[in-house]
This record gives structure tokens, C-alpha cells and sequence, in this order.
């Protein structure tokens, strides 16, 4: 269970192929779902292609905002991998081979009797400073700097980086959420679902609609940081959709 | 076949279910899609939450920057679809009820027998000055003001209204792309595959790893507009993947 307080963070999804419809991301709900689970308040999302000057822009726009920032993307061996470069550059600091990755991908190349050559090197360098994020997938580690945290764009590397990753970070009280199914479409249920969320300030009512090919459905969620309030608006809303299919009965 | 002219664009999707892992968006990577087989260049997306405030910020960020600027989400009937109102705050302009979709939408309910409420009447409202963007499946427009394509967030609709707009776009000579499949993982191509890329300025080659659980093997992607140099460096990419297995058989 996290503090009282309200942790925000932000994502950066880094890539050409992710602007190109080539690769559909995955990295981006997985964090969702992740942060949500643990807290803190994913606010923002900016995805921009392998360019250093887009990068470095976004990044510091959303470090300075968020309380987190988390990248995926850009940080393997190929001469489009300009990540580390990038976030190098927004903290104002060099980029360089870093020792101690240099020794951990030197000794696992070593015991595969692969040459640890240029291009794979190129996966040690991090800004100066930084700290590593471990990669139990494919070794080479994601970093830190500042409240950057840096991983890969590949899910599986992605996923494996925020397991080790999320325990460390300081996290919110959760948001609590209730979701209620309402056979109804948005526009049966819409003003009353908006004098609903009037009477109960201390949630957040969202209205998700659904389209299966015929006719619209909603699924009302009511999230609150606090138990009393979250059950009080739920009742509103079981009691709203109760009488709505009432009238339509009657009608 | 479009110009040579380059058309740049980016895409704004609202939403707090984004944010939270509920929804797993689908726009982006349809948007990606069928902007790439258009000829237009999608440079930047964005996701905020249903804030007014990061909507019009974002929105004037990307409509200053962008040739065009496309959202998702938010038009809908109930309370937390503010999008309508937020773009016509970046803009400047009133939010009202349009003239010709409130027309629209009255007849459709009148067809179907259903009560034109305030909440349906919400989907009416548009910035002052705006065209409507048809909706096949669900009737209430999207719209068009300056730059920015204003669209709905469930799939099928946002499907729907850009299949009407897309024809109605200035495009640009389309991007050729050649996908060559290396069994070769990052590390053994990189130095050589920035070679390459060196060698053919007039293309952009990118690098994508897979991972199956066990190994790495890579997509190696040339792009270009131009026929010629595309062909080029797919030679030598080909040339380079033949060496490598080569070298590996003999090793």
C-alpha cells in the first residue's frame, strides 16, 4: 500500500516502426496497466521516430512535468538504436561505454564464444551517471538518470525491465475502480450519469461505449483513491440503470 | 500517386481508459497504417487524459507543427467527452450546437423512435466554423476545423470516419518499402548495416529484433521514395546476409 500521495509519470515510445503502423505497440498498455495497478498516475504519452532532436524535445518536456518518465525503444546495437545518445543530450551530460555494462556483455559473449564486437558494444553506452535497469531476457541493461528510466522496445525485454524496475519506484495510493456494465448506450444514460458524477466529486466517472456491429453498450467505471465514496456513486449507477430499464419495460 | 511535396502529420488520442490499461488502443496503428499507404508522414501521437487543459496544450503543439493533426475520443454523449469543447478552446472559437448535425441527429432518433435528449444532443456540439466528418455506423459527426480532424474512439467508427476523409487529403509521394528477413540478430548485422546505410543516404534503413524466447533474429526495413535506391541497399542488405552465413557455416 503506497503513500497518500499522487505520483504522476509519463512514457516516451520511441521508434519509426511505431509511426509506420510496422510494429503495433504493446509496451504502452502493459505500462498502463502496470502503473495502474501500482499507483501512480500515468498522465501523458508521446510516441516520436528514431530522430535525436524529437527525443531529446519530448523528453524534456515530460521529465520536468512528471514525477517518472519511462522510454521504450532505440537502445540496441544498429546505427538507428540513438536512445542513449538522445537522452544523454537532455541531461546535458556524455555519452560513453559504460564499464560495468561493458563487462557484463563482454563476459555473457564470452561464455557463448560470440565476438563481442562494435555493434554490440554500441548496447553499453549509457549517459555518465546512469544506473542500470537489468535484463534477465538478453542481458544488455536498460538505465536510469535523473527520473528517466530507459528500456527496451522489444515486449518481452520491456515487460522483464519494469518487473525488476517497478518495486523500486515510489508509489500512490492505488485508485481504486469499480466497473459497471450498463446495456445502454451512451446516450440513454448520459445525463443522468452526469448528474451522478456531480453528486459524488470525489470520484471520477468514466463511460467506456461499445459497439459489437448493431447497437451500443457502455461500461460505466467509477474510480476514487477512497472506499466510501467509490461504493456511495455505485449504488447511483445500479440504481440509474435499474430505472432506465423500467421505463424502456414500460414504455 | 501524390506529389513530391512532403505532408507531415500527428495524432492526438483522449482518453483516461488509454491511460489506464483499461482500453488497448487500436487507432494509432490503423491511423499509422493507412497514413503510410497514403504518402503521409505521421511524425508524432500523443495520448492525454479527458483534461481540457492537456488537449488544448497538446493540440496547439501539434496543430502548429504538423500539416495535419487527427484525434480520437471524447465526442460522445456523456459528461467526461470534452473534446469538442477543448478543440474549440485551442481554436478560440464557441463550442455550440451545430446546426446541421443537430438536423442530423434528430431525424435519425425520430426514425428510430428515440427521445433527442440533452445527452444525445451533446453530439452536436462543435466549434463555430467546422465541417462534419460523416459517420457511417453511428451518424453523429466527427468534424474538421483548421488542421485538425476531430474523430470518434471506438474503432469501428474512427475506421469508418477516416475512410471518408483520407480521400480528401492532400498526400505526398508514398514511401516505397522493402522488408528483408535476416536470421541474424542485431548484434551480428549492426556495423555492417550502418554501412550500409551510409553507403545509401537516400534511404532510411531500419532495424526491428524479434525475439522468440530463445534467440534474436531481425527485420531489416529500407525505405524510400525513390525506386532505385531502395533497390541498391536491399542488394547490399541481401549481399551482407549472405556473408554473414557464410561466415558462420565456416566458423
Amino acid at each position: 500500500m503506497g503513500s497518500a500521495k499522487i505520483i504522476t509519470a509519463a512514457m516516451l515510445a520511441i521508434g519509426d516502426e511505431l509511426l509506420s503502423g510496422r510494429t503495433k505497440d504493446k509496451n504502452i498498455g502493459h505500462l498502463a496497466d502496470m502503473l495502474f495497478l501500482a499507483g501512480i498516475d500515468l498522465k501523458e504519452v508521446r510516441i516520436v521516430g528514431d530522430e535525436e532532436e524529437m527525443i531529446v524535445e519530448a523528453l524534456n518536456a515530460l521529465r520536468s512535468r512528471y514525477d517518472y518518465v519511462f522510454t521504450s525503444g532505440g537502445i540496441g546495437p544498429t546505427h538507428d538504436d540513438i536512445t542513449a545518445d538522445a537522452v544523454a543530450k537532455a541531461f546535458g551530460v556524455p555519452c560513453t561505454h559504460d564499464t560495468d555494462a561493458m563487462e557484463l556483455l563482454g563476459a555473457m559473449y564470452a561464455r557463448r564464444g560470440v565476438e563481442f564486437n562494435e555493434a554490440r558494444q554500441r548496447m553499453a553506452r549509457m549517459p555518465v551517471g546512469a544506473r542500470h535497469i537489468p535484463n534477465s531476457v538478453s542481458t544488455a541493461p536498460g538505465f536510469i538518470i535523473g527520473n528517466v528510466h530507459v528500456m527496451a522496445g522489444v515486449p518481452q525485454v520491456f515487460v522483464a525491465m519494469l518487473d525488476v524496475l517497478l518495486p523500486t519506484l515510489e508509489t500512490g495510493a492505488p485508485v481504486l475502480s469499480r466497473s459497471v456494465a450498463s446495456p445502454f448506450g451512451e446516450g440513454d444514460i448520459g445525463s443522468r450519469l452526469s448528474a451522478i458524477q456531480q453528486a459524488h466529486p470525489e470520484t471520477s466517472i468514466g463511460s467506456y461505449p461499445r459497439y459489437d456491429g448493431n447497437r451500443f453498450s457502455t461500461e460505466i467505471v467509477i474510480r476514487s483513491r477512497n472506499e466510501a465514496p467509490a461504493a456511495a456513486a455505485e449504488r447511483d449507477v445500479l440504481a440509474m440503470i435499474a430505472d432506465i430499464a423500467a421505463a424502456k419495460a414500460a414504455g
